[in-house]
């Protein structure tokens, strides 16, 4: 016999079928065991006698033939897909067995950093799986606005050779005895794509050593990046990541999120402006800083919540000395540079702006940085022969999930989180490298 | 004035437009100068008087205005989109220069360190660039299929604790003061899943020490991989996997590529009857070798387009030294695995098979395998607590790439290849590491 997933078994009434999956909970009641079998397409309930059910526990891996039935109208569940029916168990064959549970994992109280040692098994609870399927959603929102938009998508490299965004937090490969390193972001090879495709967007994973542990940053995190030519302005390139955003609110809105409070368009602010009015509304004085603090952040989104009743907003014009040698100073202020970051209920989740596409301009500025143009020869090419005015952005997708699920800490938006203490089990049951001293 | 695209332009006839794009080529014709502007839609030409388009050379960049005309009858060009028109420039704009070029970009005939040197510029070619365009429909072809057939997207780490593979061939990365590694599989991680989502696969990037340089060998390849619980016999991954890939050559039939010969159903040999096959045609005697060399992929595909007229194959039933330590045993001769490679025109670009689900034997495997249980223990939650019968499969991509337009090295495959004398520029500009002596 065929299996069927469980929630096929709806139009099977009165008829034999097999179904596969685990036991979500075993109940037992007087001479009947009710087990609720979970597979990928969700639960059934399965009646079996003692006997057939014996030694089954919870995680179980089970094939069952049976017959399915109504349930007696006292038993209806109206919350389950197949809550009006069940499945009398005719042969029970265990797949495989499971130990017994740590902990009890349809009502999950544990600690982040248990949750995180036991990630293989805590990720089958429904909530944090139902995480996943929201990232994945996400994801591929993004993918099908940009494709509608004429962009092409490629595969960034990891292993690059110099460290383009600034050279602290940056991790260091052995490579072939040369030094390399992982990419911080795929800027460099999305720009040179521009005067190949135009305009390219890229799903990939970016790494930073990031010296402290806090609820925002992963060692290693997804970004999706985009990169567009022949740009009319800067704003052109906000309205497109204001376009790629609500497309991705309204596509994960069909799945379950709470969404976000949205305006006609998402409010913007200079830096400088959103330092002020902190100032104002707070008495903190943050108007000569170069950027904007984590309590900045929360501040000026609940100012953006209250006067634009937007729990998004854009800030714009960060100081040329904030950004990275390749961003696109204000001609009408050179210190401030065409640049934005998109906040969302308190925190960073895009970040973006024009581009220098002058190759002299680009030139001189790699050097002002204190960088060598040497280094970054491959990447010149892309401006000595051709560029157009162009720019882009990238959004933070664990932080996007975080904010649109309310969680607490990014760690529970990433399936395998990556920091100073952990990969997959604490750093701590390792060695110490004796390669790795620095 | 709105841009629009080149191809945009047949509905403009008569009409004033503003297109942007690179230069493509110029010819001078007495009194007029012709320009051929690309973007990403294609070709159109331009007709300018001398004055307008004075200075401008190949790969500059401009934005020009004026009107669409229908060609003279005998400028008419059959193999263009817009081979009826062209555009008369009223005025041109250089959004940006560019230096001469180093060679014939349009009709490109360098060695491939060269083409690999001036990446950026070489991928604008247009031969080279619609590699790219069908990488992407191949991996957009998997995902969809994949995506059909109730499978769930996930992003698999990069930085990994162990060396799940076998030491050698692994990069080593300074971890905060541990050893950590770059995956040279996402395998353990789509294991993991399959508890959660039943069915898995990912897009993402693997990495190989490889250490020496051949044409179907890259240190970071795109490895297309997936992963099925509930199979009903190992079978069903084979039935799988060839089910994506004839979607894959569908798809990519609609761009252009050369699609291989295929039969209704791919043939299949063991490993064992291909080695005894390549015995008898060549005299070659390997017939106690636990793999195939390239030689034998190359023969045995001759063998299968000669005698099924097939251009692929699966190899099945490699040897279980050979294979990795969760590779399911053949119940009927253990010391054979229920493993599978797809060979295509000679080269191997599928590898998969049955993976063990039982939490002892595995455990007990990884102990033959002179592995360490204890660096296992997070991968083994997914066995200790329930794990159907399973198994997956991987695709190369770049290798895939490479056989379906037939080029000569799997670099020309790569965006951005890396090898061990390659990243982006060639590792002997840079100095050698002093960290990096092994």
């Amino acid at each position: 016999m065929q299996r069927i997933l469980n929630a096929e078994t709806t139009k099977y009434l009165g008829k034999s079928v097999k179904v596969c999956g685990w036991v979500n909970t075993r109940r037992d009641h007087g001479g009947i065991v009710f087990l609720d079998l979970r597979d990928r397409s969700g639960i059934l309930q399965i009646i079996s006698t003692p006997d057939l059910a014996k030694e089954i526990k919870e995680e179980y891996v089970l094939e069952i033939e049976g017959e399915i039935q109504k349930r007696p109208i006292k038993m209806v569940n109206p919350e389950l897909e197949t809550g009006q029916i069940e499945l009398k168990a005719q042969s029970i064959k265990v797949l495989a067995g499971a130990c017994s549970l740590p902990f009890d994992l349809k009502d999950l109280k544990v600690s982040l950093p248990v949750l995180l040692d036991y990630r293989p098994l805590t990720l089958r609870n429904k909530k944090i799986k139902a995480i996943f399927k929201i990232e994945e959603e996400i994801i591929s929102s993004f993918r099908k606005t940009l494709k509608d938009l004429g962009f092409t998508e490629f595969e960034s490299p990891m292993i690059v050779p110099t460290t383009a965004e600034g050279g602290a937090e940056v991790f260091h490969i052995d490579y072939y005895n040369h030094d390399a390193y992982l990419a911080q972001s795929p800027q460099l090879y999305k720009q040179i794509l521009v005067p190949v495709f135009e305009r390219v967007f890229t799903v990939t994973h970016v790494f930073r050593a990031e010296p402290s542990v806090t609820t925002r940053h992963l060692s290693e995190f997804i970004s999706l990046d985009a990169e567009m030519g022949f740009i009319d302005s800067w704003q052109e390139l906000m309205d497109t990541c204001e376009m790629v955003i609500r497309a991705i609110f309204s596509d994960i809105g069909k799945i379950e999120a709470t969404l976000p409070k949205l305006t006609e368009k998402i409010p913007h602010l200079k830096m400088r402006e959103a330092q002020q009015i902190i100032f104002e509304r707070t008495g903190r004085d943050n108007r000569k800083e170069i950027d904007l603090t984590p309590e900045d952040e929360r501040e000026i989104c609940q100012f953006a919540k209250e006067k634009y009743g937007s729990e998004l907003i854009f800030i714009t014009h960060y100081p040329t000395k904030k950004r990275p040698f390749y961003t696109y100073p204000d001609p009408e202020d050179p210190k401030y540079t065409l640049s934005f970051d998109l906040l969302y209920r308190g925190l960073e989740v895009v970040t973006g702006g024009q581009r220098i596409h002058d190759y002299e301009t680009l030139v001189n500025n790699i050097k002002k940085w204190g960088l060598k143009p040497k280094e970054f020869k491959f990447y010149l090419q892309a401006f000595k022969y051709g560029m157009p005015p162009e720019g882009g952005f990238a959004i933070g997708t664990e932080r996007l999930v975080k904010q649109v699920l309310g969680l607490e800490n990014v760690r529970e938006a990433s399936l395998f989180p990556r920091d100073m203490i952990r990969i997959d089990q604490r750093l701590s049951v390792f060695k110490k490298s004796k390669k790795s001293k620095r």
